[in-house]
């Protein structure tokens, strides 16, 4: 069986970004595999009485938090472009990645979510441009839109959220290898594939 | 003029323990030097509404910490048991390492107090403990303790943390460039060394 890591992804999280545009290059040079887990940090967040994003609770660490991203994105190659307002909702980007529809495509999706949300900076909270993303990899977005507003769908996301908290994941990215170790941020990318790599189950 | 880079630290701060740990080897490969800069996070939490660190309000962050923490010592080579309580005041030990006695030693100091706190588990907020690491670098354990008592010493400390505020430093570590580029956290200690090392006054 080959190694395999959970990667646990916000679309509206900045070093989720990061993380999405360069784990499948460092994943292959690993042989790992890579399971793309779109959940929502709201609830999470919601759970321990926040209301908003840390980013804006706690404004010195958000300033800071933006500064990071640019320096990381210019040595990345990744153009940046800070989305207002932000958090935006996630929750229908969320929905579609998980449809059938989407789902054989899902990496390329959200990659897609994201360069169009935080290199352009455009919203992922409007269906039109999820819509256009969905096209733009030749896919049916009547079909996807349907699908993502059905009750397994909705079902889904709730359960990956649920398995997520299980998890006590608190932030993203997080990667969660076969046995369970549990890796939090875009820093810790290279470390869990080596982590995940080592696992033999 | 050579490069610098303040490094802002916290005695009770799992993380500044790591970087402390290996800062002088890879600042000197880049030929930066440091200065070692104790603050207090408490006055800093406080200002945002906590009474206690992060780790203990946010229960599955800081299970999360624990985990990291030993792993990461365990790739530095350093043993690591867990203080109880944590986190401890600071207080003194921020104080010894301002004082005239201690400064000249202050790394050497930092260092073995972290070791001893982080190490050994031992109580830093515990003058007994303090005072044999003074002795242990070979200074007068007497005139140190008398010293941290100072009007200057305590002045000296407070106004390091409303620097820090000023610097809007909201954790630790964290490393400042001579031209203010702030880092945080021990994962961006070769970042901001490389900075430095680049930044031309």
């Amino acid at each position: 069986m080959r190694p395999k890591l959970d990667f646990w992804y916000e679309f509206a999280s900045t070093y989720s970004y990061l993380a999405a545009l360069r784990i499948e290059a460092l994943a292959k040079e690993r042989n790992v595999d890579i399971a793309w887990r779109p959940f929502l940090l709201g609830p999470i967040f919601k759970a321990q009485g926040w209301d908003t994003s840390p980013f804006n609770l706690f404004p010195h660490k958000g300033a800071y938090m933006w500064r990071d991203i640019e320096r990381l994105c210019d040595a990345q190659g990744l153009k940046f472009r800070r989305p207002e307002p932000f958090p935006q909702s996630s929750l229908l980007a969320a929905r579609l990645a998980l449809t059938p529809e989407v789902t054989p495509r899902r990496a390329e999706f959200s990659r897609r979510v994201y360069l169009v949300h935080f290199a352009e900076g455009a919203r992922i909270d409007d269906e039109a441009v999820l819509r256009g993303i969905v096209e733009s990899l030749g896919l049916d977005a009547d079909t996807a839109l349907t699908q993502s507003r059905s009750d397994a769908v909705k079902l889904g996301l709730r359960q990956a959220t649920d398995e997520a908290m299980r998890l006590k994941l608190f932030g993203a990215p997080s990667f969660v290898t076969l046995k369970g170790e549990v890796f939090w941020g875009n820093d810790r990318l290279e470390t869990a594939l080596g982590w995940a790599s080592k696992e033999r189950s």
